[in-house]
């Protein structure tokens, strides 16, 4: 029986998957030949389409039948379980794949491709995911936090996949955000915050049945269900008197549980664990290494095709900010690449891709390249966090995009070293999904890197406007372009200057506190004086974590002369009078971004506004509602930064402008 | 019938009223002669002292019946409702009062003369309160607010008056609260926050029986209970789509719902209201003024003998910081004294003791001094928001008399031309009341000012001392004394020096954060660069607030040659070079008071870890832990600001002490 495409409640977005972009599609012939639940996935797709646009779809006709067909759609020996085989000739396009997932991405490529799909003739190609682990992290609680609200660092509505105190379940909202997740490439999903709460425990063990609804919504559109768990799982709910991951007792509580989990959900992904960060419980309390807490779970999860994601995010936040022989941005290193080797083959290492936290702009994070034995996934935020919370346009493609292409010993890109990618989610029951309308295409664009992080970010940006706009006027293409493009270079432009980080309002993480964290115990300073700002961590002279970089980078970073100026300030405390590799000085190059950033977010504004026309008003009032917001914030921006840097250096704009 | 007196709940401490404090009553022979139901309170008291102390207490005995009497309490002729005559002749004391609240603080009167009472010789006396309106407004909510907690600004547990939603109603706790209150001359309570959130607007019509319950339990101490009410009500409560004080449907709603207020609560004291301010509905939605709208609430209780608590407290809670015109510090003057004359008598202009907003340091409010045709109460917070928050020892009794003891126009003083003092309440359900058990010293010396505002807050605090350690050994007393005398200015030496205020975390106030507020829209800045600091508030070349006061005063502010060293950052902005009159530069002011704060803080630690041996367990305990956070604080407010500066104006310590 062929699953029909879930219906999205009235008002919701269809964000890259509206019913145009099946036009193509919907308008031919297609057979499908092979059985299994996604070939269902996929039939339903297609019928969906044909439904709508006229065109027919058959299913396993007798052999011999005769009929031609504008496209077929088969399993066939020979490929991975996600690879799919994409040719054209004699007038016919053929989709062939082995596993059933390879299918709907095969599909989905179609979509794609439009009626470019359909013409002229094209050698038979193999097309697979570089990465196999694709996945989002949903920092969702059941219950809405009386402060942090429901979505952890979430800025999109609630949560997508708990409402009221339970799960949504199998609810076409949950099945529509499976189907858009399938359409970018993303195959794994875990449903609730690393930070796990006394409610939310409960989700591994009592209240595991909801978990498996959810799994069953997102099992048609080859998604692998996660759960993140607390570390404390057997004393917290299990009644053991220790979590020691050598404990016997411990380690049988564990087992058994899981066991329990895949009864219930026979395809479960596995655990994400954020243990000994900012509170949460781990290993350390009984004298033992992440290694063997993170193997411990493996151990449960292996007889079962589990995996563990154990977070590396591990620090000290408990700083005192009068110490300065301690380094946060060391941190991860120093706690886990003497671990290189220990790890699970069924343990995952989940990396942040800067040695800090998300920030605009950070430096790759060194574990990246030191930890050869060691099965790696690079985290980062499709949530915009620190990148003005879905209330600024900030398209992160080509931040993503520069990490991945990343060569951390001047060979293997980050991309090609890692075994999967892992963004925290920017979804929520919000109409648009994201928040703002634009925030889409950093979904999008995560989902397709994940697949070739080797792909040019700006193309899929415009894979991503012909999917959502499909038909889109040329002046709507170029404004698109126009205000996502650029985005990230001028978010960064407006907030905390050369690499330097932070300066934002503590709690939150929404708009301007130059010295918000600067006496806090985050580990978190840029130690502006009279004379200068930045954080020395040379070998030399600072901190040493330059030297956690293999040659080229160490040598790079440990110089003021050969640093990159975009990271000056992450490597050095440098004067204001200090001359950059742009020939400006220190103080004149905050002056200016801040100015030119500004003027770039009042650009965009009104280009937006030329576009009222073209897209429908819904979205058009709600970007234009989000840009009024971010021209106001980064004005804040700034003349918070500015002012704060006059006050300090005493150095007037050469160009005369007004600071306060 | 006499009524007994409360017994507290177990555990609960009984601050200034121990048992001990009745030993002298206690063991004497009383006669009681009148009647009223506050002579039963009075007669409860004696009988409770005299069934522990083996005393004797009667009641009008028959004319003639010749028996004598160590102390007579009785109703006569002549006196105000408050006020009571003291004498002792002939071996026999004897208290007269004409209303029965004056007996009730006549009693106290002789409990806190303990044995003095009973010997010697004493002329006719006549006492009474120099401030007829003594209130604790205090900011409870009745529900649990998810950040704010249930208590805004309380650091005491939760409300003393509210639990589960629901008042507490008569019970001992509050009941023994009213007590106290009596005893330390208090005679008026508002139950509630002026924040009126939507729960807690009902109070004032459908639920105004759980108000009734409270001022039931209070009444038996002379206290009268007020309410703090939105304007909005008539739109909130009352469905009238208006709440224009000049429209005759609203002043028909308010008459009308003020009546039934005074169906349930037949002495009820009137209402407290918070208008146009940080939020809060008032008059100038209508474009009337801060009197229309005080006038229209006085009407609906001129009848029934109520008054009206206006709060001066209005200001542009959403300044611009880049806006160096607006000044904050002006706003009360520039609203509320162009309307002197035009308040109704039984309505009282309710005026913070400073232009800003309970800071540590502030100089005494203009406002105070120049509406001579207005009725005025003085506000003041007890609870600690800006002085360390019951974790720090801050007793603010000197604070308090210098500002009942300014004389605006160089005649007069504050405590003189007021009406009444009005403090934010300290007490919650905690066991001690106020969180930090020295903290008790603040609500009764709040009281006793009240009482008799020239009254020397040393004495007082002896006065405290006394009452709450009957018999203390000298070592106690002293020990007390050490810790508490000089706290105020220990608190002010380590946080925000020389006037400049602020400096604290934004949102929950607790400790330093030094441009925490610098760049907000809350109007309260210190404009530190790399030169100095401070606000200039001259009318010569700046904000022209200290133009707002009267002579001499106005002089003396204006120029920095002449204001006062503690209030010099409030009104000049000065170079940290600059000479101060105690012969110091302003930086090195910094430097030296910020570490002599600690260092005192660290005595009086000290020294009360010395008093283990005096003073019971749960008390020296709960004290110990609040050093051990004030101690920890206060360091993190010395390195904070020291760092700040010193960062900022490059000028080393002459000690040579660590700044980081």
């Amino acid at each position: 029986m062929p699953l029909a495409v879930p219906v999205l409640p009235e008002g919701v977005d269809p964000a890259w998957l509206p019913a145009a972009a099946f036009r193509s599609l919907g308008t031919r012939r297609t057979l499908i030949r092979g059985s299994g639940p996604l070939v269902e996935t996929v039939h339903g797709e297609v019928a969906g389409a044909c439904a709508r646009f006229g065109g027919r779809v058959e299913r396993d006709p007798e052999p011999g039948a005769g009929a031609s067909y504008d496209l077929v759609l088969e399993v066939g020996p020979g490929l991975g379980d996600e690879e799919f085989a994409y040719e054209r000739t004699a007038g016919s396009t053929t989709v062939t794949a082995s596993g059933q997932s390879g299918l709907l991405y095969g599909l989905f490529h179609v979509v794609r491709l439009g009626e470019n799909a359909f013409h002229g003739e094209r050698a038979r190609e193999v097309h697979g995911p570089a990465l196999p682990l694709r996945m989002l992290d949903h920092w969702d609680h059941v219950a809405v936090h009386p402060v942090m609200g429901q979505v952890e660092r979430g800025y999109a509505g609630g949560s997508l996949f708990w409402e009221d105190g339970r799960a949504r379940g199998g609810t076409a909202r949950v099945r529509a955000y499976g189907r858009l997740l399938a359409a970018c490439g993303i195959n794994a999903v875990a449903v609730n915050n690393v930070n796990v709460h006394e409610t939310e425990a409960h989700l591994l063990t009592d209240r595991i049945g909801e978990v498996a609804a959810l799994a069953d919504a997102l099992r048609p559109y080859g998604i692998r269900t996660h759960l993140s768990v607390t570390f404390a799982a057997p004393i917290v709910l299990g009644g053991v008197d220790t979590a020691d991951p050598l404990d016997a007792r411990v380690r049988e509580w564990w087992a058994r549980a899981t066991a329990d989990v895949y009864s219930a959900i026979p395809d479960f992904g596995g655990y994400v664990v954020k243990a000994d960060s900012e509170g949460q419980p781990g290993p350390f309390a009984y004298g033992r290494s992440h290694a063997d807490g993170a193997n411990m779970l493996a151990a449960a999860l292996a007889e079962h095709g589990g995996t563990v994601h154990w977070r590396a995010f591990v620090y000290n936040h408990r700083q005192d900010w009068r110490d300065r022989s301690t380094d946060r941005a060391r941190a991860a290193y120093d706690h886990f690449v003497p671990l290189d080797g220990q790890f699970a083959d069924n343990a995952v290492l989940q990396v942040k891709h800067g040695p800090m936290d998300f920030q605009v702009r950070e430096p790759v994070s060194p574990v990246l390249g030191a930890m050869p034995r060691t099965r790696l996934a690079l985290e980062v935020q499709a949530t915009q966090e620190y990148t003005g919370q879905q209330r600024h346009v900030c398209w992160l493609g080509p931040m993503w995009s520069e990490v991945l292409g990343f060569r951390p010993e001047g060979a293997a890109r980050v991309g090609e070293l890692a075994d999967g990618l892992v963004a925290v989610s920017n979804v929520g029951d919000d109409p648009f999904w994201t928040g703002h309308p634009l925030a889409q295409a950093n979904l999008y664009t995560l989902g397709r890197l994940a697949w070739q992080p080797d792909a040019d970010p700006y193309r899929l940006l415009d894979e991503w406007i012909r999917l959502t706009f499909p038909a889109a006027a040329p002046r709507l293409v170029t404004g698109l372009q126009t205000a996502l493009k650029g985005s990230w270079r001028t978010y960064e432009k407006y907030t905390a200057p050369l690499g330097v980080g932070f300066m934002v309002q503590p709690g939150h993480h929404y708009g301007p506190s130059v010295d918000g964290y600067e006496y806090s115990p985050w580990g978190t300073y840029h130690f502006a004086d009279r004379d200068g700002v930045g954080v020395d961590r040379s070998a030399a002279t600072g901190t040493g974590f330059a030297a956690q970089y293999a040659k080229p980078w160490s040598e790079m970073y440990e110089s003021p002369d050969t640093c990159p100026d975009e990271l000056l300030l992450f490597f050095h405390h440098m004067s204001y009078g200090h001359i950059l590799h742009s020939g400006k000085t220190v103080i004149q190059h905050i002056y200016d971004t801040h100015f030119e950033g500004v003027a770039e977010v009042e650009e965009a504004r009104e280009a937006w506004a030329s576009l009222a026309d073209l897209v429908g008003p819904a979205r058009h009032a709600r970007v234009t509602e989000r840009y009024d917001e971010q021209v106001r914030s980064a004005r804040e921006w700034r003349d918070q930064v500015n002012s704060y840097f006059f006050r300090k250096s005493g150095v007037v704009d050469s160009h005369g402008r007004r600071i306060y």
